[in-house]
């Protein structure tokens, strides 16, 4: 039966539950010996830090109702089944960019994982400058393969079809169908503004027809292109790392949608750190520039090959005849260039959003020279109606946009 | 329990079904008073029509294998439910082109229906050259209705989703990607060819490069498109009518797919149609153009007028400004002018498939003289071949690549 729990139960359940418990403790240690520190900064759930003599984990247990807003806006906990099965998954796929899962219940609503303590939140590193010469690489990588092994060029029909089945995540999405694709466009009561922003930058792309009209385009192939089984949340935010190592965190919006939304809401994150930097801050600039470049370059090259190499494996009859492999890499190649304008489309929709809609990023938000912020968002704003209402060659045209 | 019905059976079990007995006889009539006769000859199911002295209709029976090849062919009784369950929701969309449905039993995996006795099959009375002035009208508004009220444009996210997950038909889904999407285009032994027909132009097709790279794209797009609740299967052999009324049966490969998959099979069947006439068919071949020309057009016309007409209804703030209602409009003719493409392409596919895959068109595989009919599959391959590799302004231009 579903508990909440609180720093004092946590010690109880701990105690009532031998698969969690005997990571902790030696069986004649008493619970006392544990400390517990809720430390969610999230907008969703609990999350707690519980340290014994010999290891720390992490516990996060989703509550019936919205965290950042409070229990009178209620939210089903049925979203920690979706970040449950999805952390499972992807763990299969990338095992090295996804904590270790010790525990879960669906009844309780929780997962006990390892505590990335040596890891921090990539945002927060972004913000102090912090450079991750590895990080685009391993992000490619677990962007390219959890989205193409999910896939049907991957899967079989009836798998791919029960799992898209399972992933049918009717509140987390709709959550990210009006925060995302919805309320920014309009006047909304949910939106937030600096109130230096220029609101006739705001108004000129609400009523900007060719802008509508894409993003009208975008929000129904998000809700109705079932290509992968997404994070579907892949800020800078999702992302705990240090030098060596990256773990994509908290995929409780998982569910089946279009490729290029998980990479380019990764791709409008990092824009939008590159466009918070001040004018004199070129070397990070040029790294977080290089950043935009590489994760798609490499997310591309890393896509492509596991369809070839699929292809090469399974030698599909349809391919079979002598230009069969040279032609099943021009459907690749076609493939990735659909992915690439989807990628830059949702780009932009996430940037209009982190802008004028509910939920900001901190690289912005957090510019105290109110008129500076407003500068970056205004520029922001031109970047994104740019970009959702044009037809880019490659990663480079898009660079160009935004340096 | 389900048990698997025969003519003996089907009185034994009206007797039990207080439902179905009560329409066909008072309660003190003998169920020897009706007569039983199986009319199916389709590839799937039993269709018994039963009649009494004062009423007929039809039982249709899925029995735990592919009906065609026998009980080596499994194939899940789980299809009726898919059948049933869209029957309803066309029945409620469209009540005036589905048959009246009076019961229908899961467990049994059996529907009664209207006996459509008055009507024939489409392509039956296309082989005869019948003229149907309706028709058109009718089944623009069929594949308009059922296709917009079942979509995201329409639905509310959470009805659509719940609709998708009840949707999700792995088996009846897996024979279309493979005998539409798959075998067609590779030496696969459940191919089926006229001798006489030339087989370089099929070796040609089936090793061209945009054509199997433009095969694979609409495979894809059917195996991950999420769109509108298709009926699947709307050749026309899955059309009955009279010169007054047109009922669309046999929804059985309902699922949530790409809406231009149900208008490309359809057309295609219409194109396949007009090649099979001769020469000097004039009239009938006019008639069959005009009616691709107007299930097109009318079809767009009425989807088109379901969007602006419920955006009028629901006037979403996104589009509360001026302007707004012209930039709706905007994307409407936009959206229809994907699936006007997507239409096209699947409608290559089609006639392909009932070229040189295992299920023929009468239309075509009927003609007697073996030259001939090789003269006309050539053509279709043919102007299979332009139509999946070239981008097309309206249907007209489509129409010039048939006559």
């Amino acid at each position: 039966m579903y508990k909440e729990l609180n720093n004092d139960l946590i010690k109880e359940y701990i105690d009532e539950t031998p698969q969690v418990r005997s990571l902790l403790l030696d069986e004649d240690e008493s619970i006392d010996r544990l400390e517990v520190s809720e430390i969610g900064d999230g907008n969703l759930n609990f999350v707690y830090i519980i340290k014994s003599p010999r290891k720390s984990l992490i516990l996060k247990q989703a509550v019936p109702y919205l965290r950042c807003v409070g229990a009178e806006y209620p939210l089903s906990r049925v979203r920690m089944v979706f970040e449950i099965e999805a952390l499972k998954i992807e763990k299969e796929i990338c095992p090295q960019f996804v904590p270790q899962i010790y525990y879960s219940s669906h009844e309780m609503s929780l997962v006990v994982m390892q505590n990335l303590d040596k890891h921090k939140i990539l945002r927060g590193e972004m913000i102090n400058r912090v450079l991750f010469p590895k990080l685009s690489e391993h992000i490619s990588t677990f962007l390219a393969d959890t989205l193409f092994y999910t896939t049907d060029l991957f899967l079989s029909s009836k798998e791919k079809k029960e799992s898209v089945k399972k992933f049918i995540n009717i509140e987390l999405c709709k959550i990210t169908e009006d925060f995302i694709f919805t309320h920014p466009y309009e006047e909304n009561e949910t939106n937030e503004y600096n109130p230096r922003l220029d609101m006739s930058v705001v108004k000129s792309f609400r009523e900007n027809r060719d802008i509508k009209v894409a993003v009208a385009k975008m929000r129904y192939k998000f809700m109705s292109e079932a290509q992968a089984l997404l994070h579907g949340d892949l800020h800078s935010g999702s992302i705990m790392l240090n030098q060596e190592e990256t773990f994509v965190i908290d995929p409780e919006f998982a569910f089946y949608g279009p490729i290029g939304f998980d990479v380019g809401i990764y791709l409008a994150n990092l824009a939008m750190s590159y466009l918070s930097l001040e004018d004199n801050e070129q070397e990070y600039k040029d790294y977080v520039i290089g950043m935009i470049k590489d994760t798609w370059d490499l997310f591309a090259q890393k896509f492509k090959a596991n369809m070839l190499n699929h292809e090469k494996k399974i030698k599909s009859l349809q391919f079979d005849y002598p230009e069969g492999m040279e032609h099943y890499e021009y459907f690749a190649d076609s493939f990735i260039r659909d992915i690439f304008d989807d990628s830059i489309g949702f780009m932009a929709c996430e940037m209009f959003r982190r802008t004028v809609g509910l939920a900001k990023v901190a690289d912005i938000a957090g510019i105290e020279d109110l008129d500076r912020r407003a500068q970056v968002e205004k520029r922001v704003l031109q970047i994104a109606s740019k970009l959702i209402t044009s037809k880019y060659q490659d990663i480079d045209e898009v660079i160009n946009e935004i340096i």
